[in-house]
């Protein structure tokens, strides 16, 4: 399909415009040539504009927020829902007969069960049948099933920064699927626009602080992917931190090398699956989040420490894009055949 | 009076110890030798310890905050109130025929007339008659009135970094009454320990805005202030700042010389009112705020721009400490007999 | 001139291409699809690869830097010196029988004469003679002027965001040229590249502070393009301050009305001057530097305060897009033909 | 001994203190009752006021600095050593005959052999023999050899965050020695006074980075304690951090029960060793580094993950108190028979 032609333009709708993810899906749609963005929803700002809410979009997308069941009466070719967990999959639920694709950024239809939503959600899932049909959205693994899906869930950032890393190493079995811990800093917009005692300015200005430890809701997502890759039941340690800057994740993982590896066998596995990638860069010193700060970059880096026989895996990627928004565009583009670039050229903006 | 002497110490109480002047209060007043800190209140976490609400307080008061009312049963020489503006008010008036000083840290009693309180506050004051019994708590240019009175008003922390700083140019006659413009930046702790919208870390971080133009409350007391100073109606511009930093406001003030003035003129006017202060620092170069963490210094910085025939003036003060609790406990060494430095001692935190 | 054409794009040149605007020209022209990016220089890095030294930059552009005497064997229809000031009047000199337009970032040919130069860089001038050719590169005010430049002085980061603001009010006599006050906050890639025991981190971190109080280059440059647009000579007082932030620049201005001027007024000379300006934007609140990161954008708000009788101006601008590289681009723009905004339309990057 | 008697008190000087870890020195030991700070030296400095090198400390400490080779003329019963690893074992080789005992603060005399110091520094020890005489200065593991130790290395402050979780887990055999993984996060101001490329603040602020990956220096000497304490050889994974904020050490630990582990047992070997430590706190949630901010305090959490098997250790110091200066007074304290309180009671300053 061409990128600029004048033939009709898939249109295309966001559920919940409001917040961090969604105004980021709006900022980068903004300027994406081949799509036509027709709707834009808020039930808490219905009726203002979306430059209102975040001034930072005046003249770059004026557009009034409308409340979400106004949506009904419109058509579209795919619909970017982000709505918290537990909202999100009413949404697929009620609208699950409708034309329009999903790309859903919230936590609802990434996990393989309702029994394992539950456990780790603490809410009972709405439409776990559904779960079988919703395709875990990461492009550079699971780029095949994500061209015809009907509903793809958006991987989570955490997920992302972790899983692109690993998947070289456990898909070619260099590292023992048995003791692998991830240990994850991000910036404050991965907690979302709403402000929270949590989020109080001076509470993380210079601070900095673990949370969730061993129950973290991004851990059975992580478990299940890599145990798709690694063709085995896989578990891991993952402690999140609050770092007090606006984006960026950086985790560092520590694993065993199954046999006598070299850095060579892992710069060969890196290259093997990724040396195509537009959105993957393999760096040959520990990244840094400000190197992908507003882009689609996932910058990955390998060392193997042969005095503890440890592979130390560190990656960057920004929450907002690759973690959330750019990669929803990225499926987007997969799922309506465009290049994955497309929209999602800006390099990053540092410092 | 002895600052380490076994005699009865004098009791105090904190009524509204959870905000971020009241933990403030606590910490500095929790290695003040002289005082006997006997009740610390809060509505909102009742019960619990303040170091459950503050955690850095562990181990250093692990006193358990209690309501309010319970104050009423207690005896105090002297109470500070850590209360937003408008439920001070409602607490003094309460407690007028108690036999406890009070310092006041809100703005209930730091302007001249309840009719100028209400054109700035928008609300009614409820004790107008208690507004001429109130000392505006500024030690260094109202020390006099401090030592007897039984109601302080500590002085906000805008109007601290402004008042301080012109105080030795309007005394003596310097500079013209007519043409003074106040540029102030603070840090976010200012906007107290609430979480806000306008508070929300990624907010905040990586921004600047100014705020509360031509509008805010804090204008009217650096007006009275500095008219009584004068000696004549003063009118001032005030702008307010929001800075990515915890603690530290930097003022910036531009004043016309009446007639002509030398630098040397500017170095003695300083001198005379301040060179046995032992909280104010004269700077020959523009002040920082980190070298006044956690402290009670002022620091100040005089420039004259002859090109321009212009006086630009530069102040820093912690923003909690002299611009709140320590200027607080400074007015309560004064009114209890306590050098003025007790509790105040411990050197700025920098870097 | 088609943007997209194939016929041969003109041909441009970046000399000093490892500082910040110069990074920041080659993220910028990046993805400009109008023109051939053909040279990037540095002395002190030349044979890395600007990816290398800016890592962000990996895959985006990774063309080798070398040395600027290589230049003199290469046509260009453009060329952008982001050099220190000194130096780029030295390349000037050098290159002036040549065939290529300037666009100048450096401060060396914004001043109209080499006394006043002299005076505020303490350095004597090399080429006096060639400061009347050089055009003052601010396009909202002298486009006409760019349009067939030979030599383009880009404005610095301060003037644009106090010029832009200031010429609705001057240029239909609304304020007094006489009581200009200039309160300017700029984040710290303002200050260069290079690590400096001023831009240490933990120095700046948790800080702020005035600087060159009255005595800052940026004056002259302010009041000589303000005496252009006010008809009559201009004198500001100009105070720059350090903010611990990347990106942005917020300048408060303070101004005195010359009669009796409403809301409107200033509401309307804005619209007079500004309503078809891509770059800029009108705001009815103050304005937030996050609001206009990494775009070309200069936000500006007008406020009167009927009780001093004084206008209280703010406006924003990303120092190195706006402020630096963005309106460099810009002005390219104006020069070869394009539109304005092409390379620009990246919308701003927040939270 | 009487911390405020008029008898003589003991003289101590501190080589080197320009650097943040010295003057953090003059800041504690500025208002220590039992000491006489007698002379602060400094090369770069020599002749300045402390306080024009760190104006935060002026009216706190205006004494001169001087060269170090005056103190040859200068009897002291204590000298700290601030200064960098390579100098700091030349001053003390030179002074090994006088009479004054000493506190080093670098890493000079940490390690146990010159072997293990020059595969790790990369330069040639040059007083290897008195490596045997040092005593490491973690006055809760080691107090007993402090009291009376002539010479005590200041543990770094990774270290210290690390070996203090992990001492009541490895003193009561409660992990495997094979598998602990140490993952910590520092604030900037651990990188030293001096501006650096990597210190920038424009490359520092809004990023994050692993560094030193697997070749770190604190890494033997972490090994080196935690091998005594657990009485065996241990080796560790130990990854450091770069987090945009000016004090703290966050350290996340990773390390497997050797048999079933319960929550209860956690606690109780952290009671044992440390309940009676007036520096460490026990806490039930994960700590944070503003909690110990300018304190001494190091802050400890323990977390069993049963789905994993495994311990996850964190804890929270700051840098330059407990880290460096803060341990270095706990430990002249312990020498000069002083409670180790004495001088380090200031509050932690949040936020």
């Amino acid at each position: 399909m061409n990128e600029t032609s004048n033939i009709r333009k898939p249109s295309v709708g966001i559920i919940g415009a409001s917040g961090y993810t969604g105004s980021e899906l709006v900022r980068i749609l903004s300027h994406h040539p081949g799509i036509s963005l027709e709707a834009i929803t808020s039930e808490s700002h219905a009726g203002k504009k979306i430059s209102d809410v975040h001034p930072y979009l005046l003249d770059v997308c004026d557009r009034t927020l409308i409340p979400s069941k106004v949506v009904e009466d419109m058509d579209f070719d795919l619909v970017f829902l982000a709505l918290p967990h537990g909202v999100s999959m009413k949404f697929v639920k009620e609208h699950r007969d409708r034309d329009f694709r999903i790309v859903d950024l919230s936590g609802d239809f990434r996990l393989s069960s309702g029994a394992v939503y539950k456990e780790w959600y603490q809410i009972e899932h709405e439409c776990p049948r559904l779960l079988g049909d919703a395709v875990f959205g990461l492009p550079e693994l699971f780029r095949k099933d994500i061209i015809s899906a009907s509903l793809v869930a958006n991987p989570g950032c955490y997920p992302t920064s972790a899983i692109l890393p690993l998947a070289p190493l456990l898909a070619e079995g260099l590292i023992s699927p048995e003791d692998i811990i991830i240990d994850s800093k991000s910036g404050v917009s991965g907690a979302g626009a709403k402000a929270k005692p949590v989020t109080h300015f001076p509470s993380v200005n210079e601070d900095f602080r673990a949370y969730g430890i061993a129950c973290h809701r991004h851990t059975p997502e992580i478990e299940e992917a890599l145990s798709r890759i690694g063709r085995g039941s896989i578990k891991v340690n993952f402690t999140p931190h609050l770092t007090p800057l606006n984006r960026g994740i950086l985790t560092t993982i520590y694993c065993k090398p199954v046999e006598a590896v070299k850095m060579e066998d892992l710069d060969s596995v890196c290259a093997r699956l990724y040396s195509t990638e537009p959105f993957i860069r393999i760096r040959d010193t520990p990244p840094s989040v400000q190197a992908v700060r507003g882009s689609n970059f996932c910058d990955i880096h390998m060392q193997l420490d042969p005095r503890t026989d440890r592979i130390i895996v560190t990656s960057v990627i920004d929450n907002l894009v690759k973690g959330a928004a750019g990669q929803a565009v990225q499926n987007m583009n997969i799922m309506l055949g465009f290049r994955e670039e497309v929209g999602l050229e800006s390099p990053p903006l540092a410092p």
